[in-house]
Formats: C-alpha cells, sequence, structure tokens
C-alpha cells in the first residue's frame, strides 16, 4: 500500500484531534491562552514498543496508554488538562491501518477529558515505536500538589484499586497460569488502558496536601512520595483496595499480593491528607464516582514505608518497583 | 563502567539544568505561572540519531540541535522561550560521558536563551537514540506569528545567510569534494548547530506580517507559507543571502546553488512584511544583530513559488525539501 507523506498523514488522521490554537497543525507551533488565576502544569513521559507495550498490543490501546499516563500525572498534580503534544516515532514497517487506529484511539481519550491535540512530530525510529506526550494542565494559581508535601499524622489514601494492572501483565506474560477467564479480561483491560483520575482533581484539591500517581508500583512510588523527607509511613496491607479480580487472583497464589503492590501500571492516584480531611476527602471521592481508601498514615522518621500484614509483620518485598530505565 | 538509574541520572545531569516550578525534577510534573497578558506558544521537535543528526555527532552538538531546532520554531512564532520538557531515549550502549556532554551541551543553550528544563522522561529507545523536545514560550496575547497569514504585496525577507547547513551537510557526507578548509569549517559548524535566531524577536513582533523559520529549505518552505493561500511569490535568487563560505562552494560548482536552495536546517526566519515597513524591518533586524534580506514579494496566484535567476529565467529544482518522514 502506498503510504502518504507527513503532511497528508497529519493532515488525515491528526488535524481532526487538534484543538483551538492549533490552525489544523498547518503551522509549527500551537498558540494556548491562559485561564486567567492559573498556573500551567507541564508533563512528559514517553513509551517504546517492548519496553512499555508488547508491539503487537492493539494501536488504539497503545493511544489510550501514551495520553492516559500522562493525564493521570496532571491529575494526581490536581491539574485539568488543557491539551497535549505528541512524538510520534514510527518503526520502518508502520502502516497507515495501524496509524488510523491509534488516532482513534487518542481521539477517545482527547474527546473524554477535553483535551485536544496542539501540536507535534512524525519521526522514523530506526527502530521500536516511541510515543512521547507533553500534556499541559492547569491548576488555581500556587495550588499544584506537590509529591513531597506530606507532613506527619496525614492519612495515605489511594483511589480505585491497586495491582490489577500488574496481574494483567503477568497473565499476559503467562497465559495458562490460573487465572479465571472473566477476571482474566478484567486485569487485561486495566493493563491495557489506564484510566487518568481526572475525576478525583475536585476531591484532591479540596482535601489532598501531597499526591503523586502510582505508576511505578504503589510500593516504590511511596517509597518516593517520602524519600528525604524525613518521614516514613505504616501501611496496612489488608485496606489497600484490590478488585475481586485481584482477590481472586491472589487467593490462587498469595504471592501475587507483592505483585500487585510493587508491579506498576496502576495509575491510581495516591495522596497524603490531613486526618481531620479523611472523612470528606473519602466522600468527595465516592461522590465523583471514584472511590478511594484509606490504607495507611505518614510518620516521622527515615526508614523505608513499611508494609503489615494481617499478623502486623511487616512484608518483605523482592523488588519494589518497576523500573523502566 | 557502571551506570546509573534513571534516578541518580536526572539528579546528576539534568536537576542543575531545570528551572523554576520544576523542583528540581523530583516530581512528575512541573508548574509554570503564566506571565499577564501573555499567551503561551507550544511546539515539539524530535531528532532520531542516523536521521537527522550522525550518531557520532559530538553529544554537546547534538543537544544544541534537539533544543536550538525548537527555539526556533519559537522565534519564528515571535515568542520568547519560558522553558522546555525533553524526552531523551537512550540506545542499548549509551554511556554516562555522552550523558555528560549531552547535558553540557544543553546547558548553554538554556544559559544562552534563559530556556530552563521543566521535566521529561529517559527512556530505553532499542534503537537509535532519540531526542523529543518540547518547547514552551510567551507572546503578547493574540500576537502569535502565523505561517500562512502573508498578503499579495508583501515583501519575502530572510535572516542570516541560506544554504550553510545544507552545503556543510553535503560536505560531511564527502569530505574530499574540493571546500576549501576554512569554509569548510564554517559550514560544518551551521550544520551541526543551529542559532535559533530569537534577538531577532522584538523586529518580528513590531513589523512582520507572517512568518516560519526555514528548517526544510528555503524553496519547499515558502512554498508551505504560501500553499493553499491563493497566493504566490516571486524571488530574486541573486538576493538570497549566502555565507562568503557559501559564496565560494557555490563558485567552485554551481550545482551547489540548488542544494542551498532546497537543503535545509538553515534555521533562519523567513516573514512576510508589509512594504512599507521592510525598511524599519530591515533596519532592527541589524541593530539586533541578525542581519536580514529582502528577497522577493507575494503575489496572488496559485502556481508554486518562482526563483528567478540574474537571466530572469525560474529554476527547476529537483526536489524542493528536505523530508524527515
Amino acid at each position: 500500500m502506498a503510504r502518504a507523506g507527513e503532511e497528508a498523514l497529519i493532515a488525515r488522521y491528526f488535524a481532526p484531534l487538534s484543538g483551538p490554537g492549533a490552525e489544523g497543525l498547518r503551522d509549527d507551533a500551537a498558540s494556548l491562552v491562559p485561564a486567567p488565576g492559573q498556573d500551567l502544569v507541564v508533563t512528559a513521559d514517553a513509551i517504546v514498543a517492548g519496553v512499555h507495550y508488547f508491539p503487537d498490543d492493539p494501536p488504539g490501546s497503545i493511544a489510550v496508554k501514551a495520553l492516559g499516563v500522562n493525564l493521570s500525572d496532571l491529575a494526581a498534580k490536581g491539574a485539568v488538562p488543557r491539551g497535549f503534544l505528541l512524538t510520534l516515532a514510527l518503526p520502518n514497517d508502520w502502516t497507515e491501518a495501524w496509524l488510523s487506529a491509534f488516532a482513534e484511539g487518542l481521539g477517545t481519550v482527547i474527546r473524554a477529558h477535553g483535551c485536544p491535540l496542539l501540536g507535534g512530530d512524525t519521526v522514523r525510529s530506526g527502530g521500536p515505536a516511541l510515543i512521547g506526550v507533553t500534556a499541559i494542565g492547569e491548576v488555581p494559581a500556587g495550588a499544584i500538589l506537590r509529591r513531597q508535601a506530606a507532613r506527619a499524622g496525614d492519612r495515605l489514601c489511594v483511589s480505585g484499586h491497586i495491582g490489577d494492572a500488574a496481574l494483567g501483565l503477568a497473565l499476559r506474560l503467562a497465559p495458562d497460569a490460573g487465572f479465571e477467564p472473566a477476571h482474566g479480561d478484567i486485569l487485561l483491560d486495566r493493563y491495557l488502558h489506564p484510566r487518568p483520575r481526572l475525576a478525583l482533581v475536585p476531591a484532591l484539591r479540596r482535601h489532598a496536601r501531597a499526591a503523586m500517581d502510582v505508576s511505578d508500583g504503589l510500593v516504590g512510588d511511596l517509597t518516593k512520595m517520602l524519600a528525604g523527607t524525613g518521614l516514613t509511613a505504616r501501611i496496612d496491607v489488608a485496606s489497600v483496595p484490590l478488585s475481586p479480580a485481584a482477590r481472586a487472583a491472589i487467593a490462587r497464589d498469595p504471592g501475587r499480593r507483592a505483585t500487585a503492590l510493587t508491579g506498576g501500571d496502576d495509575y491510581e492516584i495516591l495522596c497524603a491528607v490531613p486526618p481531620d480531611s479523611v472523612a470528606a476527602f473519602l466522600a468527595d471521592a465516592e461522590a465523583a464516582g471514584v472511590p478511594a481508601a484509606e490504607i495507611g498514615s505518614v510518620e516521622a522518621g527515615d526508614e523505608a514505608p513499611r508494609f503489615l500484614d494481617a499478623q502486623g509483620h511487616a512484608m518483605d518485598f523482592a523488588r519494589t518497583a518497576f523500573s523502566h530505565f
């Protein structure tokens, strides 16, 4: 099949996804009018075929992941998205069918979250595909939620369910590892399709003192939240929210609990909330359709956070976080 | 040599390049406080080893190019830089020495233009290196300079010298092609080190009606500036500004004139200026230390721009622009 040149591809697949100020992607840059009283929040994350996703994942799913992981970062900072830029590095064997499905996947996320395409670049990668996104959001002036702003006594909360994506990846890597089929589909879907928790932004702005998204595993990310702050944490592992699918998988193989806690790709929000705001935060989260759970508390101390099992023993993890590098 | 993990690399090489709002790159996002009365201008361009640069180019030069080509886009839009995000996809054989020199190169551009690092991502490419930059700048509200805003009668001007980088690339590809050594060094330097024409921004804001940077060759970029607008242009090739090095190279081989006009990587500014502003624009450009030249005019018509030689004959180009894709 003849493949179109860069300008034709942009006009066909990407211009329809572009927003105000982007001039239909016919210029080298877009303009963005800041809303009065808001700060911009900017973040960039890239995903690479064979590193962050499987090259044969559906192209629409790859798009959902590439944009979703960046919108997850905005949500964790208390920001609402304004738009994004896309760097698409394609392998030599790219096809228009792949590109068309990829653009369709992008479109679903763009429409769901009102986050148009503002610009970008399309190049040959000379190797695997790479999809780089820079997302731009807004927060009220001075109100960006920081990762390392927790205080001793704050309660730690997480949104949604932890571990589904890591268990989905385990299932993807070993399809006959004894997952129930109905649960397996749910876990695989959670691995493929991050759901950025933007609905939680109002509750986070109102109640959270510190926040980050859980992308590299709850254990490792909580460690990052507290590293160098003179704070540690105590987590009640039984209170970490698990989906029915994850509970069933762990019931079959208790070793999977550690996978769930350390495995990454959750794209849930981990936040520190002052104790007297926890009830209101949980109620607001529930009302926003993103249930959250209190899982532990922040304490003074320099040691690593402790994850306590039902018997009160600290769990010992062979690895604490996923490293993409 | 042992290689540090991602966080250590960021702390060592990139945190020192970061700006206000970036929290020393210890968070997943940065905040940017918009200046009152300004719009943001955003642009993203990536360069790939073996496609946009030679893998054995000095790492500092690669950094200068990666950031410079993006700042060139900001300059062409009349924007001054506020900061940038970096996506660095490294090949398997990356070294800390490479990274250290790369960061040093970035630092020179950051300091020259007051454009700090705001965030980014470091990943394994699984193939050649890819360096993606998203640059963020500011223009007075509503004043972004557009590529396709020229009108019939406007004069076309370009900054600096056209063709040096294309001739430098030709020299790089065929080192014994009969360039004078002193001139060859100048041409190679222009190929390696784009000089974003940010000094021209005040003059562009004051006088230009439309602008773009010349990155894919003057002939092709002028064609893009006018495509679909019902406008064409007449260029007096003898008035296209050439450096002494380029003049000498063309004197030895007249075929090089077409290379200079179509070859790309100039990172000069092409702009349309109303006739009664040309003299003031050229004077302001000169005063800003970036001489510019009038090379032709915009006319009504749908045909491709004509490049007229000294005899008034339209030149015929085998290829009109460099396509990276």
